[in-house]
């Protein structure tokens, strides 16, 4: 222990902070989480950029492969799961020659990241601003291996909650849990915003193919019109609600649970009836039984969940309503069984580690500011907006765990929508526009709609396959050129139209192809990217695990509210932010 | 007509081009859009370039507030509308200050935009790639002036067209129009992609207040996923199909309708009745016919008409079956409210053209790559999505319209989602992260839905206006410190702690308020982003019309679909596709 150094200073909680953080005692840095020199002065980094600076623009792909006829088995990575077939990561479309993988590789080891890593895994207190362990691996750890925070093994109240998620489930699903009136229940409404919605929208969407008969429903947004149009849909004697704040404090969803309430009480007429139709996923049993709910319907989660990794928490009880509990169990497996392979391959064999790896190279050598995310799986249409906030909440610092501004870029902006679609929306860009933008292409072998024969999933997969082709080779001007004069085009219109039709390629891509997408092998997906988005923040040296960045407009947010009840001018703020709220008084 | 430069060849059709472009003559520069000098030679960018080296890093948005008690009134536009109150553009929150908007205004004038937008609005072929003129403008022209295309007014046959969207809008929503079981229509099925599904797809969401009893879905993806999942809540009794493509060849589309048509046909049992339940959005009467359609159910657009500007065409039908004709008119008027205010305000009073320069100030000067749209309106939640298409598609280019590569960056990236939700999940890397991210936020002052007494409401525009006003302030370390202090922290803890709970502030951000998201409104709004869209293209001199980036994607994809019917191992292409092929074939 002689490296740690330790810090307890006892903290008030900040009456500012409408989210209570409890601090009780900062832990600075932890053993293996010791404090870096700054990435631009880390000699494996500087090797990188000497080299990209001598080569990067050279590099090309699609001579790469010319060059190295073993470039596919190279950068390619088949990972066998237990009973879902081999997921295959295919990295070898990237600017990455042998000397660039290895100084990553070097930079990877110069940046601790194994360490890191084993730091997260056996429960340190790594998310130091916040004085919290990060462990949503201890959500999924189903070896039962012991896991310890402040000297107490975890795993058994994880398995009570999962017990309890099981028992809960079983009795929805099978209708013996009976609404006010004696029915069963067909709706459930997942009332959460963040880290409490984006998770269990995205899987239950993505594993709709397992869905049983309980309709889901997600409501968010403050927008009275997220929670007016779901309730249209529904009936009071048949919905059940899921209120997913971990303090019960949270202000979208407490509004929204609050309506939620009333609606359900102009039918129920009877107080007593909440506790049959709504439960908790929180850890505050005060506020949740003022409101109404039984304490036994409450599931609790612990302070080392952070809300974009809670899922696999009692956050995930609408994916088991929907899914049922076993496949729940697989989504969990298939998350552990990624965490094993993160913390067991070695680098150069480790699939977050490649894909971490690949973004610094573009992030902080090439200057690329975004990052998209193309599944070729309509059932995974919400996979980009569930990891920007993965993503961009965790690596969107700029400053070090030491407290210093970086002095390079850290997290991209994450973005897609599934193809084909996104092709007759925004490929154009990605194809013939000024800006480098790596894409993870996602894909199953298998559908689970093979209709017509399997027409569609071939069409579906040869366009997959199609766009990472062209991207990567493109087309030069005498491809285009000869394609024109076959057409019957010469002289200068074809000289004027020509330079339209030429593709400069060497656009980087990832495929990640799976046999189908069933619950383990999404889970081992969402935990491979959450294994990525930690080892950059990792090289980029900040606390991927607070959200400090969000405090700021919640509390300007308390401000206004009162100033908007009635009708009299303001003049607090700045000139726009006055104009802007007088204008909204003019026209409520 | 002396500096029009006219070549008239003669073209086959390329076998190699799916989409047959039919180009009988190029017309390489209409008269109103000349060749341009580079952008970086434009002697107003040099000194707009001048201007940001010597202080676009010392601009300072609150300073700027601080120095000058004008400024909201300098730099926000209030457009007052006929009859739904006033749009209210405030871009006073903008790294500007009199001298950058001077500079940027001048630079409007040096690149010609009002030629350009003029050459538009009067039917030049300006799309010359494809000998086309752009036309969108002739779909909501209300006031009938003429409009002509090659010497024909199209005013009347956009007309005609809408007469026939207004028969068969009547027809269907009062219940006249029956299947084949003399059912009238409860669902109606839009089949398209692209431009072809996102408009209608994205207004009907936005303008679900205006629904009647039709209920509408949209099947765009290739994956059978998506056919599938929406036929499994159809009664084939009542659904109408329509088949948005306007060369009735749209792989998707047509796979996807050839589908939906066996579907029917296994319960319908008689192929006489699919004219009954499917309609065409398309010009190719053959195919149309050929599929089953009756000719009298075509409903045409033209080639003036581009995909992703296509909603106020034939392809918004499933708009009008769903919010009454009458409200597709309002949604027209509002666009060609704007298209007035974009053809007869001044440079310095032009929404459009004010939102384009500012794109360009972050673009090319600050290096921003993207562009976020933020809706506080969960009617909007694809708003961004369809702006990714039309922005992106429109700019994502690299060559001038002088075939030169540009040297400089064209259209950004675009993305977003809905304020609150948001919040929740990305703004932490907008004000905290290394990125500069210029947003649009956009709020209505009522809301559709004012439950629980209008807090709801109350409390979502707080949150946006809050947003707007600490992206600018940001929070000091002094301010910062003075909290951490009141909340008894000191010491190395408050020091080490400190640095995190600093926001930098100086974030740029447009607000955009209307009284109500009424079609009117929503017409405006999107004829705005359209507008910005291309004065941008302007100013980088490209032609934003045509879209030759997503052709190779669809060419290499034939190639591969028949690769992909047996089990034999693949060689024919590079070892990564190989790879990814023969990897796909062994886990059929």
């Amino acid at each position: 222990m002689s490296s740690r150094r330790l810090l307890s200073v006892t903290l008030l909680n900040s009456n500012q902070f409408r989210k209570s953080f409890a601090v009780n005692s900062i832990e600075l840095y932890a053993t293996k989480m010791e404090p870096k020199v700054n990435l631009l002065e880390d000699p494996a980094f500087k090797k990188l950029q000497e080299y990209y600076n001598a080569n990067g623009q050279k590099i090309n792909i699609s001579q790469l492969f010319q060059q190295d006829s073993d470039r596919f088995n190279k950068f390619s990575l088949h990972i066998p799961t237990p009973a879902d077939g081999e997921i295959l990561l295919d990295y070898s479309k990237n600017r990455v020659d042998d000397n660039v993988w290895k100084l990553l590789l070097d930079l990877a080891k110069s940046r601790n990241v194994e360490k890191a890593r084993d730091a997260m895994f056996s429960g340190e207190k790594i998310n130091f601003t916040e004085d919290r362990a990060v462990l949503h691996i201890a959500l999924r750890n189903r070896q039962n291996r012991p896991i310890l925070v402040g000297g107490k093994d975890v795993t058994p109240d994880v398995n009570a909650v999962l017990a309890h998620m099981k028992e809960f489930t079983q009795q929805v699903v099978s209708g013996a849990w009976k609404g006010y009136t004696g029915k069963s229940i067909t709706d459930v409404i997942n009332i959460g915003i963040g880290g409490s919605d984006l998770g269990p929208l995205m899987v239950t969407e993505a594993l709709k193919p397992y869905a049983n008969h309980l309709k889901v429903h997600f409501v968010s947004n403050i927008d009275g019109t997220h929670l007016a149009e779901v309730l249209k849909r529904l009936n009071p004697e048949t919905a059940l609600f899921i209120i997913a704040s971990k303090t019960f404090t949270t202000q979208e969803t407490i509004t929204n649970a609050t309506s939620a309430k009333n609606w359900f009480l102009q039918a129920a007429k009877d107080e007593s009836a909440v506790s049959k139709h709504f439960v908790a996923l929180s850890t505050n049993a005060e506020k949740v039984t003022a409101f109404g709910i039984d304490p036994n319907n409450m599931f609790g989660f612990w302070d080392w969940v952070g809300g974009r990794y809670s899922l696999w928490s009692a956050i995930g009880l609408s994916i088991c309503l929907h899914v049922g509990f076993d496949n729940f169990e697989k989504l969990l497996d298939g998350a552990s069984f990624m965490d094993k392979h993160f913390t067991t391959a070695p680098l150069e064999k480790n699939a977050p580690i490649i894909l971490a790896l690949l973004g610094v190279w573009y992030s902080n050598l090439y200057g690329a500011e975004t990052h998209a995310l193309l599944p070729y799986d309509q059932y995974l249409h919400r996979f980009a907006a569930y990891f920007q906030q993965g993503d961009m909440e965790s690596n969107g610092k700029y400053v070090t765990r030491g407290g210093a501004q970086v002095g390079y870029s850290t997290g991209p902006v994450v973005w897609g929508e599934p193809g084909t679609n996104g092709q007759h929306a925004f490929y154009q860009l990605i194809h013939q526009g000024t800006r480098l933008i790596p894409c993870d292409f996602i894909a199953p072998a298998q559908s689970h709609n093979p209709i017509s024969g399997g027409v569609h999933h071939k069409i579906l997969l040869a366009n997959f396959l199609a766009q990472t082709e062209a991207l990567m080779k493109g087309k030069t001007e005498q491809e285009a050129k000869a394609e024109l004069e076959k057409s019957g085009m010469s002289g200068e219109a074809l000289a004027k139209i020509l330079p339209h039709k030429v593709f400069p390629g060497n656009r980087p891509t990832n495929s990640i192809v799976v046999r189908k997408l069933t619950p383990f092998t999404l889970g081992a997906l969402i935990a491979m990217y959450e294994h990525k988005i930690f080892t950059q923040g990792v090289i980029w040296d900040i606390n991927s695990f607070d959200q400090w960045g969000v405090e700021l407009g919640k509390q300007l947010a308390k401000a206004i509210e009162p100033e908007l009840q009635d009708s009299a001018p303001v003049s607090t703020h700045d000139a726009s932010t006055n104009g802007l709220i007088n204008f909204l008084k003019q026209n409520f």
